[in-house]
C-alpha cells in the first residue's frame, strides 16, 4: 500500500546556490532502501507513508542543522493496491501519447 | 521551534465535489490543540514538526478509509526561534504595504 | 468560468527575512480588480485564468527587478460554472463540520 | 532567461485513472520546441517565463474542453542567466553526493 511523493527541500538563507544542501539531503534519500528518482525540480520517492515521511523528516532534521530558514514542497499521490508508480505512471502516459 | 504548513487533500475518486471529505479531514484538525487557519486552497497550521505530520498523517488515514485514490500537497516553513507565524506572517507584510 | 488559485512567491537570495519582497507581491494584487485573501503560506485569487496568470506574471517581473533567485507555487483549483469560491469553498466545508 | 518549472495537471471529476487526459497534456508538451522531462509526479519544462506559461494555458485549455473540474500544481525556480538548468541542477547535486 504505497504512497508517491514529489519531494523539495532547500534553505532560504544560504544565498543563491543552494545544490551543496540539496546534495545532503539527497545522500540521505539515496542511502535508504525506498526507490526514488533524481529531478530538476524535485525527488519522487514511493514507499508506504510511514518510510516515505520518515525519510522527509531525516532530511528536514539534517539541513535543521545548519539552515536558519527551510522551504519544503510534498505532493502525494496515494492509490490503493498499486505499486511500482515510480515507473508505471509515465510507462503508463508513454502508452497514450 | 514551530514550523508553519500549507495543507491540502482531496479524493480523487469521488467525482467534482470533495468537500464532504476535506471537512473530515478540516474535523480532524480543528479537534487537534494546533492553531490552523482555514482557507480557501489549503489549511495553514503550525506546531512542532512531529506534532504537524501526525496531524497530516490522521487525515490521510481517514480519508483512505473511502478513497482509492487522494491527492495532498504540504508547504513547509521553517524559521528558526519563530513562533506565532501563523498571525505573524501576514501582520508582517501587512506592515510593508 | 473563473479559477481559484493559491500563489506564493519569495526570492531566495535574499536572506532569511523576505517579507519586504513579498509584499511587493502583494501590493501588486492588491491594486488589481481579482478577489484575493492574504494566508499565511500563500495568497488566493479568483479570477478568470488569463487575469489570475497576468497578476502572476506582473509579481514575478517586478521581483525580478531586484532578485537574482526566485521560488514560486501555485495551486489551480478549476471547477467549471462555478464563481464565489474564494469564500464559497470553505462555507461549504464549514457547513458540513 | 529562463526559468525552470514543474508541471503536473489532472481532472478531479474522471474517477480513479487520469492518465488519459494526463498523455494530452503531455503530447502538447511534447510537441513544443521547449525542454521538458517527465516524471512520475510532474513534468519539468525549461524555457522564458512566457513560453513556459504559454504552454501550461494551452495543457490547460485542453483539459478543459472535457473536465469539469481541473487540479494543476506549478512549482517555479528561477535563477539569472542560468540556462541549460534541467540537466544542470541534477548534475549539480550529484557531483556533491
Amino acid at each position: 500500500m504505497s504512497v508517491l511523493i514529489d519531494f523539495s527541500i532547500a534553505p532560504m538563507d544560504k544565498g543563491e546556490s543552494v545544490s551543496p544542501y540539496v546534495a545532503k539531503a539527497v545522500s540521505i534519500i539515496k542511502n535508504s532502501r525506498l526507490d526514488y528518482q533524481l529531478g530538476p525540480m524535485g525527488t519522487s520517492i514511493e514507499g508506504n507513508w510511514e518510510e516515505v515521511m520518515t525519510l522527509v523528516t531525516r532530511c528536514f532534521e539534517e539541513l535543521k542543522k545548519e539552515c536558519d530558514r527551510i522551504y519544503l514542497t510534498i505532493k502525494v499521490d496515494y492509490r490503493k493496491n498499486a505499486n511500482g508508480r515510480i515507473k508505471g505512471k509515465v510507462a503508463s502516459v508513454e502508452r497514450k501519447l
